[in-house]
């Protein structure tokens, strides 16, 4: 069947600020035609950064959509003319205030493709140090930077419910690179 | 910052067979004013269904999103009138045609929150036996199941690039309950 979908239309539905809504109009193999909607997206970096001591870095960043507080790594959505690595050095001075001097591009990992074409591609960030000028967050932004230890990490992981998908999947995903 | 965000106007921008497209307009307390867009989600349920004999159920799914086909638990939204357990007994059995006579609720995560409210509801799925005559796959789904050890989902995780951040999630957050 994945070869035989066909797309009859796709409309742009909104122009977000980050990303846009669409709609594809397809119709599948059996002769079933249909809309289905989802989040059309440049794509996202994301950053595990570990400090010489050990420590990671994260953000306990307030989510409107939620409505509470989300334990994250540095992360951000990849803008016009950057690539990922642009971005991700970016989004971790500005979300953390530290500069990373040693980046490693780990891989890439589909976030939510029921209703999203993102793909996160993420860096293990080495060599910290922190900023004496840090750049402004961006406006809409309300950020901690929290210092924790693996154990720590994997602890609120487990048992919380106050980290988010991609978060996860980074520890994971980044352990075997983390000493 | 958190406390005094202002919602001025939510607009559902569109209505979708599953979730909405929505635009919240917010105040913040530095006085900017703007337009956040998320998908307005039911929210979501998981199963980490495992046999009698140690393997893990998955479903390797073609995502038109993607283009491309993807490993992932069995999962779906939650449907009207429906509560998570509910939703994920019918998945599991749409998808995959196994039952379980043995459910246990581990948690819930929050999957995307820079732009969508969804969280997902994971299961662990015990005692599956195959349906002789399992009901009929939603027409839009286009989907082989897969039997794999735990050992080898996590080789897929580490090397593929093909497993997404749902399945990841509930995979490591599911690890201490699969013996």
């Amino acid at each position: 069947m994945s070869q035989s979908i066909e797309l009859i239309q796709n409309r742009l539905l909104y122009r977000g600020r980050k990303f846009d809504f669409a709609v594809d109009r397809l119709r599948l193999p059996n002769g079933i035609e249909g809309d289905w909607e989802y989040i059309k997206h440049p794509g996202g970096a994301l950053a595990v950064p570990i400090t010489p001591d050990g420590k990671l870095v994260l953000v306990n960043q307030y989510r409107f959509t939620l409505g509470a507080r989300i334990l994250e790594f540095p992360a951000g959505t990849i803008e016009a003319k950057e690539t990922p690595d642009q971005t991700i050095s970016r989004e971790l001075e500005e979300e953390t205030g530290y500069r990373s001097s040693q980046w490693r591009f780990l891989g890439k990992f589909a976030l939510a493709p029921g209703y999203s074409d993102e793909y996160i591609y993420f860096f293990l960030a080495e060599g910290l140090e922190k900023l004496e000028q840090p750049p402004a967050q961006d406006e809409d932004e309300d950020i901690d930077v929290v210092l924790m230890t693996k154990q720590e990490l994997e602890q609120e992981i487990l048992k919380s419910e106050k980290v988010d998908a991609k978060t996860i999947t980074a520890f994971y995903l980044a352990k075997p690179f983390l000493g």
